[in-house]
């Protein structure tokens, strides 16, 4: 078990040099920032660079600013194993939500260099603004490198925070002259993703480490508005009024009824209105409110729950529309299809942490970058850590234990790939 | 009908100046702001001064900016009537609410100096900071120059758009050294209010003047926060959060239903969330909301029901921070006694409103200065007048003739008072 030693000691490196991007990248009190090509995500680019090149390995960046490097394998035609997540962060969010992935691929890959051994060669990448609030959407690097979406089509976006655009941001951090690089079915045999849990299932079960079966699709709408009209709060009885407040808490409790009774057969089912906001314009303790903002999120990994659900949604907003007088103007419409992941990938996982002595379980997770590769017809895998307090918060947190046991899953899980 | 002639004559003038003060403090699309104490209130303090000037009365402030005319009668020492409104508005409000009464008690006022025959004097007041919005509290003139409040009780309270001391306001307008009139029940007979509707009822009712029989007392919490646990929206099952928007959105439904239940015994009730929001810096679509802040606003002239509101409120801020894990901060508590009005004063109005030929009909109405005459012992009666689209809002809206004959049912209800 040489790359099994060799991987443990670099985990261990790999460690500390994510608890130092996580201490410049945020405070335990405000969380980490790491925005889509910001500074934070910045920071942890250089500093995985670094990382990297202390271990012989040189990051190179391709057209969208991912990081990548090919540990050759003995048979050069064939086509590699990829292994890699993300840099960025939500705002206010936590340390390990991807980078520990990014880590974990980029020491995979610096002990398959030292002992060698495996057939395929290994490609680890750091992608890009896989979080959605940056750019409103979701998985920018991938996407991008993946061919889903070109600059051409999204290049204009611009960073909710900063205003800049998608574009601008890569030529301002001068990747305009990096190469595309041929990431396809054609090129790529399996991807593995490490990453964090973000919920609460494998402390509850007392485990380390699961494999994931599926990622969630989802039906999002991240800038929905309620209007019905603005009026005296106290002179305007309840027949007269067109309360958006009243008409937004409708569909959210809806939703959460419709959450309650098909979790019962879809576990996997998840519903969440994570903002929402009366307009500080325009609103007052006295006035009845006229308009509401609202994001809306639901998820599953079951085609026919999201159709539920969808249907569900357009039977509301005309009810509630109708019935309250107001009216519903959802916005720009995202989400994704669920992605089956691959069982094969899968069951390599569950040798490597067999071989480990342990346990893992099977779960649906979130969208990760590994839905990208999916999408490209490319076989993709995710495991996840055990994590406590969830993520996307600044109590987010993992042990390092865990790190370095699912490090070494990931590193079984790949050698058996690319043998 | 001297007198009526002189009225009718002088409000066609008040009504056009009522106008011109809209158009210099707000426009048709983002409405009228009048801020107490500020530029807009200011306006209109200027503007109500040089209109009656012109009608040979000489407005004065009071200690707290509250303009003042005296109309003697035939007997100097009786105790006077008095008339008045308010000049503020609240943030993209209506041009009627406040001003209106205003102008047509300062309209009284000439008419009976012109035509005289009152045997008590006849005090009209333009007040200040009705609306709550300012100073997160209601009243503001009217509550100092009854006694209610002292300046050095509320002086320090800060305008929550400027930042600035409500005294540190009244210095910088200069009235630091303007007396302390006496106004209470031992100087004032009686109080008369004209005041919008700022409800549907008289449009429904096709009436042009309605005589309030009661004003609503309130619960209000300007400042509520609703405290959960940020997770991540896809990987946290429903079991494990704690989501305050949720929690706001069934405290919000369940108070509706209540009210559903109550209004047919109690029509006066109402209920308002008209503030809700998510935390900006820290929210996303794709996070289970942590955090909600609110506004609560339940209304009602009876007492035994805002009692039956207060006792389910403390029970929904447990069962619900029970059941869902989030905590209830209530913030500071603002709210009033329901105010009942003085039956003889209506009778008043009434009869006036019959010998114009007007049928009127008896309403609840919402809080207003009147209230805090009837706070401190003196009989006070409010008048609503129609108006359209409700009132805090750009499209309040007056008809001329409803104004011009609402006026004179004010009148005449205080030549009868002051006879």
């Amino acid at each position: 078990m040489a790359f099994d030693a060799a991987l443990q000691e670099i985990a261990e490196q790999a460690w500390e040099v994510m608890e130092a991007i996580g201490r410049r990248t945020g405070t335990p009190d405000t969380g980490i920032t790491r925005a889509c090509y910001g500074e934070g995500e910045q920071i942890a680019a250089e500093a995985v660079t670094e990382f990297a090149a202390g271990l012989g390995l040189t990051l190179e960046p391709d057209r969208y600013g991912n990081l990548h490097v090919l540990v050759p394998g003995a048979e050069p035609d064939a086509k590699v194993i990829m292994t890699g997540s993300h840099l960025d962060s939500v705002p206010g969010g936590g340390n390990y939500d991807g980078l520990a992935g990014a880590m974990a691929a980029l020491s995979v890959a610096a002990a398959a260099r030292r002992t060698g051994g495996h057939q395929r060669g290994i490609r680890a990448v750091a992608m890009r603004g896989e979080e959605s609030p940056w750019f409103g959407t979701a998985y920018v690097g991938s996407r991008l490198m993946l061919g889903h979406s070109t600059l051409e089509e999204i290049g204009a976006l611009r960073r909710i925070d900063s205003g800049v655009t998608l574009r601008e941001h890569l030529d301002a951090l001068g990747y305009a002259d990096a190469p595309v690089l041929p990431i396809s079915r054609g090129t790529v045999a399996g991807f593995f993703e490490l990453h964090i849990e973000q919920g609460p299932l494998l402390i509850a079960n007392n485990l380390p480490v699961a494999v994931a079966t599926d990622c969630r699709g989802n039906i999002r709408y991240p800038e929905a508005r309620c209007l019905g009209e603005y009026g005296h709060s106290a002179a305007l009885p309840r027949a007269f009024r067109h309360d958006a407040v009243m008409a937004v808490a409708e569909l959210a409790l809806e939703f959460e009824r419709f959450w309650e009774e098909v979790e019962r057969r879809d576990p996997s089912a998840v519903f969440t209105m994570g903002k929402l906001g009366t307009d500080p314009a325009a609103h007052a303790m006295t006035k009845v409110p006229g308009e509401a903002r609202f994001s809306f999120n639901f998820g599953s990994i079951r085609e026919d729950v999201l159709a539920e659900a969808d249907a569900l949604l357009t039977r509301l907003l005309a009810t509630i529309g109708q019935r309250r007088g107001v009216r519903f103007e959802m916005g720009p419409r995202f989400g994704s299809a669920p992605s089956h992941l691959d069982p094969g990938l899968a069951a390599a996982v569950e040798g490597a942490a067999q071989a480990l002595g342990i346990g893992a379980m099977r779960l649906a997770t979130v969208g990760h970058d590994a839905a990208m590769f999916h999408l490209a017809g490319i076989p993709a895998s995710v495991m996840l850590v055990r994590n406590a307090h969830g993520s996307h918060n600044p109590q987010e947190a993992m042990e390092r234990a865990d790190f370095l046991l699912g490090t070494r899953v990931l590193g079984g899980a790949v050698m058996r790939a690319a043998a």
